[in-house]
């Protein structure tokens, strides 16, 4: 970890490695579903960057350093999520989609914002959307919950995760069945809930939003209700709320909270507070927590748009989530929870007997590596000890000494000092030292970071 | 292929699928030989950026767009190559990186130059480099010859590729024999043989590099020079010139060449008209030619530099080559050299009986994806024909139907029409079915994309 420019972070090779199985294990996922992968520029014209009021002082703008007057170039800057961009590229190529569109987006994000921890100006999210023309059911909402859940679970070297599911049509349609005036300041109020304690929102919810002391509490009340299977149901009705959009609400959650059940290594469960207070969202909220990092927020949030985009004839509804790679993982390097077993792919360094002998090494590399074995040959005929102590330095778990005057090749694995005659046409060695794997503290056991 | 904002190109999700598999055929060579992940920010300082004069009217520079005097941020560049960048990376993680040190980073960078065919503003690179303190031993060039030969012939569903080696001190000990006094401008007007006819370039040897008329015909029949063995070295003798540091440019060109005899897809020739005129390279120098598309100019060009990077005290000499991925596969795509045969990582559309029957053909769909078959499930309970169509417009090979009132299941290759019973549970499609194919009219036969 270090980050010479703050707010950047960058990654030491061990750690990318990581980064770089999470990666493949998201794709992994997605595709399994049917996701299909989806790359956006960079840069976006402005006025579309600055259409979502909120963050315009967050964006990076772009000018070319000799740029002229007369270049005529759209001011440009780069994107500050994945979703606006996504749903651009759906509007400009509509022609050559089919709806629904499932697509995934694994990209570097940039944002002007003042640096902490997790908050950065520029870092990976993973987003997957499902978009619809003019129409989307509802059963897409539970497969995005589900499709993301299993990623998540498959990540099984990170700190347990909490998948947390609301519904605006919920709180939105309780507070039509208490006659409350204000809902937006409802949501804002309820989305503090994380920052401030109960009897702070409780006042934000008479002052800001309105209520009655007795509507304030009932809408607390509400919000502490979390289940992880569909018992916050009768666990509502109980507060004696009724709305026709207060029953689409909960008929919708507990489709989602239903349809992930059964998916191992994360918890998927109803949170009533869950508001996601500033987004346009209009159906099922998503938010993610990772246990023992509360204070980063959350990891993956996302929700149902009625609107994700529209062309003025044709509307294009979508539910979607975005995963936070880099502020899910960056503080879990820098509290050393995950680290690499080694800084290089190779699982073998073939030790070189003189300079003379480069091209023979070689071809001991060569061979071990047409059968998929990373390896590496030495940069020098050092002394073997000096070898020796080139890989442990990397964290290459053998070293392969070649035969001379027609002795055998010897291979040594240098974690436990065992040597062994071994040939390099039929050598393998166990499965788990054939890439670097990640440990995790969590369990503080190596963790095989192989993708299935 | 669409681009709504000129430069900035954009993929279909058929093409992007071709797109990955080509970063991923690159990752796995280049993690076969040793080569270590890394990725940069995007953004550096642009006194770093601007410290190689000549191009410093191509970089996009980024400003806050509500940046206030007293931020003290740091003017920043988007970075215009990956060389730049890993150079002042090495220098900040000196300490913790091991040397040798062999990493590929595969990342997009940004131009401000006028689009054209070729040219974009915004386009992905696959880099190489091995860089040592203070010595790199010359079997290195070798070695990043090889890599990138091993991987480039591995896309075998590209036009045959020409990976062209040449060696700076084999020009300049040539001109040194000669006595040429401006070896620089004899480079610059080699250089230029690609886009100009023999007798302008030998007009510009006499002109602007001072050569008399014998000498500029040595130097142009040395550029004429090229043989995919080590034949060239006696035609240089022939041509009888001689001086020490052309001695030591024909060892080490022999030595690449020689060193990536036997790889199959790719010619390694050595061409000696390659200069890289305008690159402070000072050995090994490579230029990378696609067979019938000459107008491209290199795809994969690189070379060895004496110090990639410095520290006042250390220097760090590297030699490594860039790969323009989206400057090779973008022309492929617009001329529809390359297709993919679907639009979706699909295999499977589980086709839906009616909306109740969603929970048995999610099953299905699971009970396929937990042997890495990727599945979708209908969007709606349509009439079967139009089921059919939906997996058509998509590319996907095979709908499941799900049997009805203990029937078992029932599968039909679609492209066949041939139907078949078929048990979830145990059902596996032929391999080349799994995932996306890549179909490249270089053979008009579908190329298997799977990794390795």
């Amino acid at each position: 970890m270090t980050a010479s420019l703050s707010g950047f972070p960058e990654l030491l090779p061990s750690q990318r490695f990581i980064e770089l199985r999470v990666i493949d294990r998201l794709r992994y996922c997605f595709e399994l579903h049917g996701f299909a992968p989806v790359e956006t520029r960079a840069a976006e014209p402005l006025d579309s960057l600055l259409r979502k009021g909120e963050i315009d002082k967050e964006v990076y703008v772009l000018r070319r350093l000799h740029a002229a007057d007369d270049d005529g170039d759209v001011g440009l800057g780069l994107h500050f999520d994945l979703t606006v961009p996504f749903a651009r590229y759906v509007l400009d190529n509509a022609g050559h989609l089919e709806f629904p569109f499932r697509r995934y987006q694994i990209q570097k994000v940039w944002r002007g914002e003042r640096p902490q921890e997790g908050r950065y100006r520029e870092f990976t999210q993973a987003d997957i959307d499902i978009v619809g023309r003019d129409v989307l059911p509802v059963h897409h909402d539970v497969e995005i919950a589900r499709v993301m859940a299993e990623a998540l679970g498959g990540l099984n070297f990170l700190p347990p995760l909490r998948l947390q599911v609301n519904n605006r049509k919920l709180i939105e349609g309780f507070c039509l069945g208490l006659g409350v005036p204000d809902v937006p300041a409802v949501l804002r109020a309820i989305d503090r809930l994380d920052k401030v304690p109960p009897d702070i929102v409780a006042t934000l919810l008479r002052e800001d939003a309105g209520l009655t002391a007795e509507h304030a509490e009932k809408c607390l009340a509400l919000a502490e209700i979390r289940s992880g299977d569909t018992s916050f149901v009768s666990r509502v009705w109980a507060l004696g709320v009724s709305h026709p959009l207060l029953d689409e609400g909960l008929d919708e959650l507990a489709a989602v909270i239903e349809g992930c059940a059964g998916i191992s290594g994360v918890s998927v469960e109803a949170d009533l507070r869950i508001a996601r207070g500033l987004d346009y969202y209009t159906g099922t909220v998503f938010e993610t927590r990772m246990t023992g990092f509360d204070a980063l927020g959350s990891v993956c949030s996302g929700g149902r748009y009625d609107s994700l985009a529209t062309d003025g004839r044709t509307t294009y509804p979508g539910v979607g989530i975005s995963l936070g790679v880099t502020r899910m993982l960056v503080p879990l390097f820098q509290r050393h929870v995950l680290t690499g077993t080694r800084s290089v792919p190779s699982a073998v360094l073939v030790a070189l007997p003189s300079d003379d002998d480069r091209h023979r090494c070689d071809l001991v590399a060569q061979s071990l590596r047409a059968r998929g074995i990373p390896t590496e040959v030495a940069a020098s005929a050092q002394k073997y000890g000096k070898q020796i102590r080139y890989a442990e330095r990397r964290g290459i778990p053998f070293v392969w000494f070649p035969g001379t005057d027609g002795e055998p090749d010897e291979l040594t694995d240098i974690r436990t000092g065992a040597q062994s005659p071994a040939d390099a046409s039929s050598w393998l060695p166990p499965v788990e030292d054939l890439h670097p794997q990640v440990i995790s503290t969590k369990e503080s056991s190596a963790i095989s970071s192989d993708v299935p």
